[in-house]
């Protein structure tokens, strides 16, 4: 029997997903309060928490931060349908599914919009998006998936922004998995507003997201929204008059975040945290290669977040079987999310390090032996 | 000084309001772990909460449950938006803010509806549903507010449905602050659905709802949804085939839900949570009007979720003042939302018994002598 070692200090395997991701004793520990939603309390610590977003990506002069509940789909949701008004074309660059998921979107909002699809294994092309801007006068905004999950690939958000603000079109951002990792300093990466989540890079527990918006663009957007629940300009509206959350706030979620966020403090702030989800990938794309298997993505594409690898072509190779084996060991991968190949993940996000990826790599290099396979490398494909 | 004894186990004034509320202690710390949403731990714990719920209304053979991320307003919308398809038309029965906000909702949602308004101390009135549905058949859904915490009025649901259902109209229930307490059977009420929290009556933390449809009501409502995050089809669908959520599920909250169940079984169910729930009402307007406050309902139609009072006459009488005397001696209470009168509310639902009635009455006592009101009748009106 393997040992018990490879548990996270409260007895759960370690998450090395796309999220819900492993989160530390004390986030999960600061909520151990019920807090009164409209208490001077409260307030104070919605406004400590929407300054410090900010602060994130150094845009306190020019940048407001509007909270909201739901996972990072209610607030991708909640930003096209503030952010693009009836009678606007949106043009949404497309390497992946949360890309498909805005053009589903659209459909339900009813937004006019097009698309720019690039192939999964490709970052969006900022010279494709020039070409694109330039022959199409009717599109009013553009939006992009900062890492594309699917994948793990990185887009060039701050090539594109500076082409789309040539063209004098508002960008949109979907940072869901970048946002405290992934720089999006507002100096460098124009954009109208940005989206992420209280999970992924910033470590707290899932259940609200964020917007950061440029205070000018927000304001534009009044009675732009198709939903009440998501109308993120009535939502900030409301903070900005009362301090207060317009409907019943997830008040425990609130309370981990504060906790990550200041444990993102002490850890050093973004760089140090990019520096060690760095550190993780390059762990775990080197001991996954020593053991055969390949990466989908080259290196120079592949964003620190998690990593797609290619099925090992090794008939004795069963992915639930492997799956089953890293999870009795203590440890949670996820499945492939690829139209175009067959794969699976590895996430190098959340409060993991290098220890965690070792353990992560002794149990995929103990399940295949126990499966009987002898070499990762996927099938050679003609 | 008061004494600190007031204070629950955690340390935190007791939360009398309409939500969030108190919650137990193994409740929050329910949260201690954090679960992979994709794992079958994770999968047959919603498959447990969602067949719980569905038994609560006695349900099984007719009715599924769909939960969804975000606050009671987040369930409400998504219910308006799913049930009434593009061409019918919604009554909405309004005598609080909710039923208002349901109004708002249908702006949003381009949902053709009509409203019919009831003072704010009235309940709906069955005779005049019938009366109006007998004059327009162009309605085809109906929707009411079990209890308007706005008073905290409870409108009479089963008789309400007994009238829609003699039309063939369909029956929507905003119940989010009754479920778990008041009956809402589906052998006595017929509803196509009904919307409720993990918080309140259930005494969960706030981050998710869920929705009780009957079964074949639902399966026409494909393609009705007006956002994808809010589509309940489309996430039942999902959790059908997969048993998994379509988004990042608030797994802590959903870990506290689960438990919050368990105490409620634990309890003695709903019947057993209701006498509780009455005890503290009870208990609570006693003592309230021993201190010279007046209930703004009559005995007769008040729900025992939270109870109205007339703001005190005497000039020395400070709200302001008032609220924080009482949540420095450990509860916090609410300020009213009636358009029509001056007054503020205190709550009876949540992880709270007649010993925290009694407390809260003990520190309105002293806030009022701190204050030097000495009657707290309300200002005689003309």
């Amino acid at each position: 029997m393997h040992s018990k070692r490879a548990l996270s200090p409260t007895g759960d395997p370690w998450l090395l997903t796309p999220g819900p991701l492993s989160t530390s004793e004390s986030v999960k520990a600061a909520m151990g309060h019920d807090l009164g939603s409209r208490d001077r309390g409260f307030i104070d610590l919605n406004r400590r928490i929407r300054e410090r977003l900010v602060d994130i990506v150094r845009g306190r002069e020019s940048h407001v931060c509007v909270p909201l509940q739901g996972s990072g789909t209610f607030l991708v949701e909640s930003m096209l349908g503030c952010f693009v008004p009836r009678g606007a074309k949106l043009l949404i660059l497309v390497n992946g599914a949360y890309g498909e998921r805005m053009a589903r979107m659209c459909e339900y909002l009813e937004i006019n919009y097009s698309r720019m699809d690039y192939p999964q294994h490709k970052p969006c092309d900022p010279a494709a998006l020039d070409k694109l801007l330039h022959g199409d006068p009717t599109i009013t905004h553009v939006v992009v998936v900062h890492c594309e999950t699917t994948s793990g690939i990185l887009n060039p958000v701050e090539a594109l922004s500076e082409v789309a603000g040539r063209y004098q079109r508002a960008l949109l951002i979907d940072a869901m998995s970048t946002f405290g990792a992934m720089s999006l300093d507002v100096t460098r990466v124009r954009f109208d507003a940005l989206v992420a989540s209280s999970n992924k890079c910033l470590q707290g527990v899932p259940g609200l997201g964020f917007c950061i918006a440029r205070r000018r663009a927000l304001e534009k957007t009044e009675g732009n929204a198709r939903s009440l629940s998501l109308d993120l300009h009535d939502q900030w509206k409301t903070m900005e008059t009362t301090g207060q959350w317009r409907f019943t706030p997830p008040t425990h979620c609130i309370l981990a975040f504060e906790r990550a966020l200041q444990e993102l403090d002490a850890e050093g702030g973004t760089d140090a945290r990019a520096e060690r989800f760095r550190n993780n990938c390059r762990e775990l794309v080197a001991g996954m290669r020593a053991l055969g298997f390949e990466t989908f993505l080259p290196d120079s594409l592949q964003a620190p977040i998690i990593v797609t690898f290619h099925m090992p072509g090794d008939p004795k190779f069963d992915f639930g079987a492997f799956y089953e084996g890293i999870r009795e060991r203590g440890y949670v991968i996820y499945p492939g999310k690829l139209t175009t190949a067959d794969s699976f993940r590895i996430g190098c996000i959340g409060d993991i390090g290098t220890n965690e990826i070792k353990g992560a790599l002794a149990a995929v290099g103990e399940t295949l032996r126990a499966m009987g396979v002898t070499c990762a490398a996927p099938r050679v494909t003609t």
